[in-house]
């Protein structure tokens, strides 16, 4: 089967691989319908060391279960589902508690270990834990909506969670990134009251303003820190939702806030410290987040995709085939395209 | 008057300063009862460079008001009072929202700008907001207790609220001064199940099982990271008090927390950087604390105190007239003793 795998910096290939199979009872083999490019693949495409072997790469998909093995239990065959970017039992005691990414028998998608979605088909452990079957029809028109569902709609909404986004709050994105465009909806959707989005990239944070964005900020560093500050009476945000992972970009979320608020991060995190401590520890801000369970959140989304109160689909502003995958790579990585959708 | 002056690192005097006396109608003149040295004091005393004018010290204290200026409401003349460290206008948004260190137009005891509670007597700032009255006499055999609603037992309170202690909860305290002890009784207080001491001096981990501590983990760095593991199942604990400061303290505290734990800081940090970031993210721990906001709970504490179901005061271990504050000092950087507590 053909498959993308990236190989190093920039070096994105669509190569003939072993299909793939069910190894273990637990898994299923799903035929990819919809994957992604995102956001956090572009970190590799900018620095990875060349590798002979490659990566595989891709952690977002909605496919067709084609096989299940053989205790696999609440998947079937035919079933069109969503798949989060880890896979997860479902049972264990971090699953439990909605921490999918941190379950002891789980692990992630395009790391080696399993294969990845930006491919024809692919191999998804834990069936029953990690899988979400959806209540349509593989054409149908939310598509895009739902194939959020298995990473930046939930991402954003678990950077709002962590950032404690709730009724009548003012919030700050950091990012106008897809994700940081999900962590729009997820404000407006928990009922924050004011919603400033740091970015800029007119066409993105236009889509911001259209998703409930009340302000744009367009500047960077002490000049975007004074201008959210005059924004907020002075005070800064109770939430900011970090979507970008760089120390410049967790520095400024942190000069935002306001005493006793919080930091929801998503973003992957490029550095082993993390600077502003002292500045959150003397202010009293919480700093949260990480991996999201998206897992978790996809009941709780769901109903809203389904029924139009949230569009997250629309950070798609472009779709490739496989072969025009490192294309999709490209655009990204240049800005040309929000987030790419791939339709193997 | 006198009052205790540092002039450098390890050079405290007891020094002969113009008394102090109302500037603002807001202000209430307070005569020291009981003051403390704190653990924070301890930090100036290692690295201080010498100060020709020298830093007041001193931020806790109970005291008799003597007099009142003329916008003070609800403090009288002969008041018994418990002084948090900070002083707050209790009516600002921050204090409204119950976080009087960020008070808009508070500041801190100790600092240049007011005096110290080392000494005779005091200037308190914003005396309504910031003075609570206690329903006791001068020489109550609970003084001790009380005097740490000024700020041990409340920061340790403060770190076991950022760290989301709760009924059945497993806790970590990582350090074993007054802030820890404390974060022990309020660890046992908000239902914690089990509660891990990590320190090293006998007789303060003795008082830490007096308080509540179901286990002792005297290993530092990795070792004492396997510890706290093989106490826990494997996993680490739900909540951390970091009640040290040090990057190294920090570090433990994130590797000890379990997936989706959370870490309340007290410790005065003495890096900008904190290190363990990403550790903390693909874990989504909750990183929060800061300069704890004693007011708001006198209230919540003092009932459990003036009933004896919590004896905080017990931390204290050795008490000085003013003119010992200087081996006070001496005493509790070479470990002799837990706290200090001055009867100037």
């Amino acid at each position: 089967m053909r498959a993308t795998v990236m190989f190093g910096a920039g070096d994105v290939r669509i190569e003939a691989i072993a299909d793939a199979r069910i190894i273990e009872p637990t898994d299923a083999l799903v035929v990819v319908s919809r994957a992604c490019i995102c956001g956090s693949d572009l970190w590799p495409y900018k620095v990875m060391e060349h590798s002979d072997t490659g990566r595989p790469m891709g952690h977002e998909a909605i496919g067709i279960v084609e096989s299940v093995g053989a205790d696999v239990r609440t998947i079937k065959v035919g079933d069109l589902v969503v798949m989060p970017f880890a896979y997860s039992d479902g049972t264990c005691v971090f699953c439990s508690e909605g921490l999918h990414t941190s379950c002891i028998h789980g692990g992630f998608f395009g790391t080696g270990e399993v294969g990845g979605a930006q491919a024809e088909a692919l191999r998804v452990p834990l069936a029953d834990g990690t899988l979400f079957v959806l209540p349509v029809g593989k054409d149908d028109v939310l598509m895009p909506s739902l194939l959020t569902l298995s990473d930046v709609m939930g991402t954003g909404h678990h950077a709002a969670i962590a950032a404690k986004v709730g009724p009548g709050k003012t919030v700050a994105i950091v990012g106008d990134g897809a994700v940081g465009l999900c962590g729009v909806i997820a404000a407006r959707r928990l009922g924050a009251e004011q919603i400033i989005i740091l970015g800029r990239h007119p066409d993105r944070t236009a889509l911001a303003k259209d998703f409930g964005a009340t302000d744009v900020v367009s500047e960077r560093g002490d000049e975007g820190i004074q201008r959210v500050r005059e924004l907020t009476d002075g005070l800064g945000v109770h939430s900011v939702l970090e979507c970008v992972g760089l120390e410049q970009s967790m520095l400024t979320a942190i000069s935002i806030a306001r005493p006793g608020g919080a930091v929801g991060r998503v973003g992957v995190p490029q550095n082993e410290t993390m600077t502003g401590s002292e500045a959150a520890f003397y202010n009293n801000i919480t700093v949260s987040g990480g991996p999201a369970p998206v897992r978790a959140y996809i009941a709780e989304l769901l109903p809203d995709i389904l029924e139009g109160r949230i569009e997250p689909g629309r950070v798609f502003d472009r779709v490739v085939r496989l072969d025009e995958v490192p294309d999709g790579y490209r655009a990204m990585n240049d800005r040309e395209a929000i987030k790419v959708m791939v339709e193997p």
